[in-house]
């Protein structure tokens, strides 16, 4: 059955009922608007969205996959500000001639990747379009804690990560060279990402002083917290810093006579944490220490380094080119 | 200059500054998150999805119309509930020959429905795609009241309306004859909705029993309160509640053969407010009485009836036909 043989109350009946309430939720989907507890009388907001083509492709990826990834990328952020997530709103854009099972799979997606959370998926908006399109805002709570910023990152800091690295971009050239069946593992960690998510407000409660979701790759986003606090983060040697990273990836990169380092370094999409930390700060699980905050030094510009020099590998991800 | 010739940073730094900070907002759009504040401890959250073709054609609509159009039908989703809007986010998907001013003035849109309320609008997503979609999620404050739910409404209350009705459908028929230039009004209902927002705080303020935005038709939206209320929206005569719409859109009716009652009460996105009051409530303005709500007589259905009856026109707009 296709979405065009559905009018849109019938199609809702199909997917309401898969969505996780979540244990903050006052009014789930149904109403106008949903209504949720903001205990913390604050509300962090992020929102990220998924076009077909463009971020996923249908014949590899399941509506389910979809649905989970666009939860998760989101979820990341709302971790990223040291705070824990509590619900998220969904808009779904349909061509006519997707299967019904596919958007319901969408809904299942968003279920797996928040119900165990107790994230709730509180409302939705439904339309037709071309090509499937997953708008999906997420929303946490500080728990009493101050958000924890990009821009707080100080000169003596330690740099921190949380999660894997490079693993969804070997996932992605994996499925690009038709070589997928290779490395389930990694193919995986690009259709269904995860995300260290607890490790976020235990990162806030720990002292982080700066911290990003790493979406577009380990020096790009290390670059931007280095610029918004005014410091260098300087990672140390990916051999050093990632060396089981580099093992993992290394049958796929010689596969594909590719990099692991330029993985590791550059690849989008997984969905770590990145946080510095005061020098004396007990790190949480699963946060291990992969370089330093540095003064800028005379004549340099704040930014990202690696083992004190520019890096060799392209910085990552820009959504426009250019 | 196109989309394309600009990085995203680069896009985002023509962006950015447009856009409204808020008076709620504590940490606004560049980091992985906003943080807003939520005073009442409750986050009211709606999402909608504006889809080019689908809801709007860039020959008709300018992106300042778009964004200002993706605004205000996600504030009264929130106005509906009794809340104050606080915040919103925006995702916006963009083919690469958009023009960047296109995509500026989509930013100038939403600032011009936020900014003087003291909306922010606090975050986004840019992604490239096939053709535009903007997906805005709002966020409101209930300032202490009991949200107002579309399943409140009791036998003896009295339904009322604020806002225009039918103007909206009015001004697209116009567009599609090509008759745009016939009523300027009319079209800029369309392409450019206004919604009466203080006017659902004041409901609720005034004991209002159930609430929604109109936005798929009058019969439609009642159809819903009354369904979820268990009851019967009985609106009176359009001839006697509606008289100045009819009034106002018989010229363009005229001209285009079509009957003002349906646009009246069959056409959608006016964004007015439909409220259900206890028969002795004092109206906010600009709300004023249109119809009773009825016990659902023996044999019968809750829903919508005319004077007493079922109505003889289309019931509205439902996104996936069938």
């Amino acid at each position: 059955m296709l979405v065009r043989d559905l009018s849109e109350e019938a199609l809702l009946r199909r997917i309401v009922p898969v969505l996780p309430r979540g244990r903050l939720t006052l009014i789930a989907a149904g109403d106008d608007a949903a209504v949720v507890n903001a205990p913390d009388g604050r509300v962090v907001v992020t929102t990220d969205v998924l076009v077909e083509n463009q971020h996923f492709r249908r014949d590899w990826s399941s509506g389910m996959d979809v649905g989970r990834r666009a939860a998760v990328q989101n979820l990341a952020d709302i971790a990223a500000m040291g705070a824990r997530p509590t619900a998220l709103v969904v808009a779904l854009v349909m061509p006519g001639d997707l299967p019904v099972d596919w958007a319901v799979g969408v809904a299942e997606g968003l279920a797996a990747a928040c119900g165990p959370l107790g994230v709730g998926v509180v409302g939705g908006d439904l339309s037709g379009g071309p090509l499937v399109v997953v708008s999906v805002t997420a929303h946490g709570d500080l728990e009493g804690a101050a958000p924890v910023r990009r821009s707080g990152a100080r000169a003596g800091d330690v740099v921190a990560h949380a999660g894997v690295r490079g693993w969804s971009a070997a996932g992605l050239d994996l499925l690009l060279a038709g070589r997928g069946h290779l490395d389930d593992e990694l193919v995986a960690a690009y259709l269904r990402p995860t995300s260290p998510l607890d490790a976020g407000p235990a990162a806030a409660r720990a002292g982080a002083t700066a911290m990003i979701d790493v979406s577009d790759g380990l020096l790009r986003d290390a670059g931007r917290v280095g610029r918004a606090s005014g410091v260098v983060i300087d990672l140390d040697r990916a051999e050093d810093a990632f060396g089981d990273d580099l093992d993992r990836l290394a049958d796929a990169a010689g596969v594909l006579g590719k990099l692991a380092r330029s993985w590791v370094l550059g690849g989008g999409e997984d969905h770590g944490l990145l946080a510095t930390f005061p020098p004396d700060a007990v790190l949480p699980e699963p946060f291990r220490v992969v370089g330093h905050v540095r003064p800028v030094p005379h004549g340099g510009r704040p930014g990202v380094l690696v083992a004190g020099a520019v890096p060799d590998v392209a910085p990552g991800w820009d959504h426009f080119g250019g």
